[in-house]
Order: structure tokens, then sequence, then C-alpha cells
């Protein structure tokens, strides 16, 4: 008998109807002769809602008491899951993070798994029942209540099958899997069929919204095979693992991989720019050093060349930083005695990505060209091995985007042979 | 340092305004040099909200998930309120009910409280945190959440101020404290000082729902001294206490006690008749032992003298079980040939509660003098020792309430002497 991990997100529960449907699918995997385990999000925009309540009491809620507010949405999910379950004549238990044995460190707000000890899943597994499980979060050494950040639901699913060694892994949510770039951008968008951990992680941090990033680094971790499929639809959807298995369990023969799997754009960046720093050592590392400090995540980096013994420094942070960013550099900026901090609003990222980049070197000019032909400028460039982004003008995101996927001829299937 | 239990209900945390007017109080509290547990119920309308979304669900949801969905109204609170506490720069944790160490029984919907372990508020308190606990949630030894039942905050404040040993229990709410009868009905109606256990609970069982019944139990059990009174008011409430303990804080020197305490009403009454049963052993411990069996409480009970070996049964039960009641009568009226089973839904009991009674025989006559006088009609009487209660048409209620109350003076402090 097969184990199974179903992941369903908040969109997939957010009111009684869609509840039952979530349940009539738990029902049929489970008549298909499985052992459930499924874990579930907070329904529809109940976190937001939580977040507004808290919002009128204090601009500044304790991350513990934070918690202990949001944790609440999931566990209304658990229990009116486990009712719509039951009502159908299944047996059934639900059980919080902390129930479940997700043990987390102390980290509120964005708590890191550090443990699971699933005996009482087991033990419930053993008795026939369906178990459904809060994502999102888990308990701390202290025995607090944690969250694990948005998208912390992923992460407690693919958790839990790697510590249940569950034979699948399966992530619904409201789009049928991982497709080459956003089908409401693009409408010859094509889902794809696999893609590699790595590949999962770059599109992750680089906009693709799907899966949540760290969920993804587990999986890599801990090699658990995620199944990325649509709630509302009986199509296969996206399997995500290592290079190995899909090669495996796509049946190809010969090394094949795509050249480029997907594009993927972020519109959530903002570019600062020091203007005339002194060209001495330490400069640079007090810069991130202080924005690291008050928890500002810098993504891509460029400085100028020197000139006059002077260089500019730029670089991108997310929308939500830009304040505690923006003190954090006029406090730099007047102690190097730099012209003046530019920030620029009206930038995005996007980005190219695929394993196949690593055996073949043209694929970063041929997406400048691409860009460039489409008469879009590059303002910065930053690059992995499997993956080539490009902040540019945010006005020219859906051109670019639309230019990458077609140049790339991601519509149709074409692998490397 | 005295430590100092205080309860806050629904309605005094409905919004982010009522929740920063509790935090303020909780802190004058502190400021004043107590230590200080605070117990909190699910804001206004929360568990209503809940329940609706459940039977959007299910009629009939698992009773199990329906204490996990339920519990998530008070965890709401206690964030919350511990958010405005911090946000003055107070100490302050919340703790769900599990946390608190609140341990109850298997029962989910109306579990019993088995014990309370307070090592983790003792512990936060000696470092001088304020702490904030869910009201109406514990437990069962599977570590499966439990709830304690409608009121059931008001049960989780007094255990825990047992096991505390704290100094003073105060359960505030949107009443200043125990009324001779409902102020809504009866203008002249008076604030009682004090109040004995016995009282109380004949007050609680017979309408008065300033305080949950079987928490009063457990006041007396443990000899805990409850001050009930107003959330958004200064005046002192009324004392909740033993006799011998009033004495003493009320300063009297003789055994003084009043007359008659107060004047409750339940609407919330349903008197069934079984007509024409055989007058034969057995057939009372039929009827009410099927109906125990289902769950449905009875209250009073009549049984007509026999006439040709027959006689009839009349009993009230709550209006909630109703529909439960009348299956088994349907039953049992075929099974035993009575003529028919009658309903009678516009009834209600008005009750006279008074430890006076105990050394006054002749309250129930000048009770019965009282509505007769005023031309009500009374169709069933129950007494105990300290109570006199009727069922009367209910079109009259007001009209007995406001004879009751005058009649016995009510208004005016009437102290046996």
């Amino acid at each position: 008998m097969a184990l199974v991990v179903m992941k369903f997100g908040g969109s997939s529960v957010a009111d009684a109807n869609k509840m039952k449907l979530v349940a009539n699918k738990i029902i049929a995997k489970k008549d298909a002769g499985n052992k459930i385990v499924a874990v579930v999000s907070a329904p529809g925009d109940t976190t937001d809602d939580l977040l507004q309540m808290a919002e009128q009491i204090t601009p500044k809620p304790p991350a513990r008491e934070l918690d202990v507010l949001l944790s609440t949405g999931e566990m209304v999910s658990i229990a009116l899951l486990s009712m719509a379950i039951d009502a159908k004549g299944y047996p059934v238990i639900s059980l919080t993070g902390p129930q479940a044995g997700i043990f987390s460190d102390h980290q509120h707000g964005q708590a890191k798994v550090e443990k699971i000890i699933p005996n009482a899943i087991l033990k419930l597994l053993n008795k026939n029942n369906i178990v459904i499980v809060a994502g999102f979060q888990g308990s701390n050494p202290s025995g607090d209540i944690t969250t694990l950040g948005r998208g912390g639901s992923d992460l407690t699913a693919v958790a839990l099958a790697a510590a249940l060694k569950a034979d699948a892994c399966e992530i619904y949510s409201d789009v049928e899997g991982i497709f080459t770039t956003d089908p409401r951008i693009v409408k010859q968008a094509r889902k794809l069929d696999f893609l590699s951990y790595d590949e999962m992680l770059e599109m992750a941090c680089s906009g693709a919204q799907v899966l949540q990033s760290r969920s993804v680094e587990v999986a890599k971790k801990f090699g658990v095979v995620i199944n990325a499929r649509g709630t509302f639809s009986d199509n296969c959807g996206t399997i995500i693992a290592s290079e190995k298995i899909i090669k495996k369990l796509s049946g190809r023969k010969k090394m094949e991989t795509l050249l480029v799997s997907g594009i993927t754009f972020d519109k959530n960046q903002i570019k600062f720019t020091i203007v005339d720093l002194p060209d001495t050592p330490g400069v640079a590392a007090k810069i991130f050093g202080d924005l690291a400090k008050v928890g500002v995540n810098v993504d891509m980096i460029i400085q100028s060349a020197a000139v006059d013994k002077k260089n500019d420094i730029s670089f991108t942070v997310t929308k939500q930083d830009v304040k505690k960013a923006q003190i954090v550099l006029d406090k730099i900026a007047k102690e190097f005695s730099a012209t003046r901090v530019e920030c620029d609003e009206q930038v995005a990222k996007v980005s190219v990505v695929g394993v196949g980049m690593r055996s073949h070197p043209g694929i970063a000019a041929c997406a400048f060209e691409l860009l460039s032909k489409n008469g879009i400028n590059i303002e910065m460039i930053s690059t992995s091995d499997i993956k080539i982004s490009c902040i540019i003008d945010e006005i020219d995101t859906m051109k670019a985007v639309k230019a990458l996927h077609a140049g790339f001829k991601l519509s149709k299937k074409n692998e490397i042979k």
C-alpha cells in the first residue's frame, strides 16, 4: 500500500464547496488503495485577514503572538476538511503542526523545520485513518507555536513526505503544474512534464510562485519527488525530481534535457544606486554588512569601474525592504561622502532557466540578443550555471517574457539530442 | 504580591478598541502591584461564526474536529490581547489551554477539567510576565484539543484560580454584577453586593446568564471567591462566596441574609405531556431512562393522580432537545398505548432564589399568592431548599418577574435581622 502526501493550498480550500471537492479528491486517492496524509493551508484570504486584525491592534506585533494568531487559519482548514471527509463516512483525524510532530527552531514567522517525529501520524495511518495536517506551523523547543513563513505549507508537505518516506508528494494548487512561463502572459506557455530540483529552485527564486523555494531545497536534500498539479483538474502535473530520476521516469535513453525550461519574471524589485563612493577596500563589505544586519536581502550587485578613485554600486532588493534599505543607505552615503543614493522602483527581473545551459554556453548570448532585438535595454545581469537574470525597465517586462519564450521556442518540446 | 485571575468574556474583546480597553484594565491591575493571569473568550460572535462554517460542511460534524475548529476563536483572542499589552511595553505571553496545563477528560464539546498543571504559568509569572490564557479549552489524555462547553471560559478562570491559589478571581462581562433580576426587564433591579455559591448556582441554573453553573460548582468546591463585575465600569461587582466568607466580608455581626436574593426566568423551556399512560410500575423509569440515553436533560416532572388505572406525565426540557425528545416519546407512547403526546412550546420558568428560604418557610406560599393575584396560572412547581420554580404561560413571563420582584421588595436591601 503506497503512502501519499497530498498538499492543498489556500485557494483550494477557500470555501465549503471547494473543501468538499478536496475531500472527494482525497477519498478517491484513498479508495485507490493508498494511505493518505493531507497537508492544508489556511482558507483563501484568512492569513491576510488575521494579519489585518493584528495591524488594528499594533503596527509591531510580537512575532511569537503573531504566530499564535496566524496558526489558527490552518487549524480552521484541518477541522473543516476532516468534517467533510467524515461526512462521507471515512475515518479521518486532524493534527495541528505540533501534534503532527513538526519541530522547528525559535525563529518565529520564519521558523526552520529541525526535525519531524512522525509517530502520531504513523499510528493513525496504521489504524486506517486519513490524516489531515495543518501546514505552515510547528512548535519550537519551548513548546511555542511557530510558523514557517509564506508558502510554509509546501515545506510541511515535503518535510513530512521525507520523514514518512512517502511514495509520492503531490502539491495541489489552482494551476496545473509548472509552465514554461506564466500562461496569463503568454498563451502558448506549455506545461512542463519534468523539472529538475535546481531548475525549480531557480524558477521559484526568480518569480515563479507555484512552489516555495525552501520546500524544493528540502525535497532535493531528501530526494522527495514532487508532483505539482491542479486541484480542479485530473491532468497529470509537473514532476520535480533529480535529473537522474527524471531520466528514468521520462524513459529517455540518452542524456536528454531541455535546452531552456522556463522564463520567469519578478516585478517585486527595486534598484538602488549609490553614486560616487570612494574606491577603497571595505566599502562594499560595509554596505552589504549593514543591510544584512537589518534583514535586507540583496539580489544582484554591480560595481562600476573606478573613475577618479570613485565608483558607483548598484543592487536590487525586493519592494518590501525598500524602507529599511533606504535608512541604511542614507547613513552610509553620508559616512562615505557619496554624492547621492538613487532609487529606481520601475525595474523588473526576467530570467531564463534550464539545466541545458551547462553544456550549451551560447544561451546567455542568445537571451541578450533576443532582448536587444526587441529594443529592451539590460540594466544588470546575473547568472548561475543554469540561469540568466536581467534587470530591465518594468514597462518592458511582458515584451521581454514573450520575446524570450518565443525565441527559445518553449511552446514546443525542444530537447537537446 | 497578590495573584489575580481576571476573565474577560467575548463581548469584552469583540473588536480592536475593546481589546485595547481590556489591555489597559489588565495593565492597571498589574501596576497596582499584582501578578496577573487573564483568561479570555473568543471575540464577539466568533464561536457562532465558526459553528456556521462547520454547518456549511456537514450537519453532524465529529465532536473532536468541532473542538479543533472552535478552539481557534480563543487563540485569536489571546494573541491579539497579548499584542495590545505588548504594545504598551509590558512583558506578556499567551498560552493556549493545553499550553497552560489544562487537562480534561475525553468528552469533546463538553469536556470536564480533570487536572491543572500550572507550572508553565507559574514560571512565566515569576519572570514578571502577564500571562494570557485561552478560555474554554484544554487537552485530553490523548493530546487532542477539547472544549469545555458554553461558558467554559468561566470554568477555566475559576479552575486556574483554584490551582494557582489565586488571591482573587474576577469575572468581567458587559453587566456590572449579579442583579436581583434582569435589569432590562425590571428597571428597579438592584445589583447584589454578595451572593452565596448555592444561590448563584440556583440562579445560573434557572436562567441568569452571567456565570456558567459548572464554574460556580468548582468555585464552591475549592472555595474560590468570585467577583463578577463589569468590564467597562469601575464599580465593584458582586462577590460570590460561601455564606461564612460573605458574613466576614460584609461585616455583618449576626447571621443575616437576604430573604430572597433574586428572581430569574427562562423562556428556553418546552413542556411535554404524555396522556393516558398505564398506571403500572416502571413506566416513568422507562420514559426518563430512554430520554437520558439520548442525552435529553429533563427539568421538572409532574405525574397526575391515577384515574381508571391511567395517568398523565408532564415534564420540561430545553428547546434544543425538543426534536430528540419527540422521537423518544412517540416510540414510548406507542409502546404503552398512550392516547397522545402533547408539546407546549409557549411556557416559561420563573424562579425565586434565596438562602433565607431555609429559615422562612412562608416564601413559597408568598410567591404563589403574588402570581395568583396577578392572574398568572401556575402549571408546574418545583422547589429546592433555596429555590422555588414555577412553569407558567410564556406570555406572562415579564408580568410574573415584575410582580415577584416588587412583591419581595428586591429593589431595597431587605435583610433578615
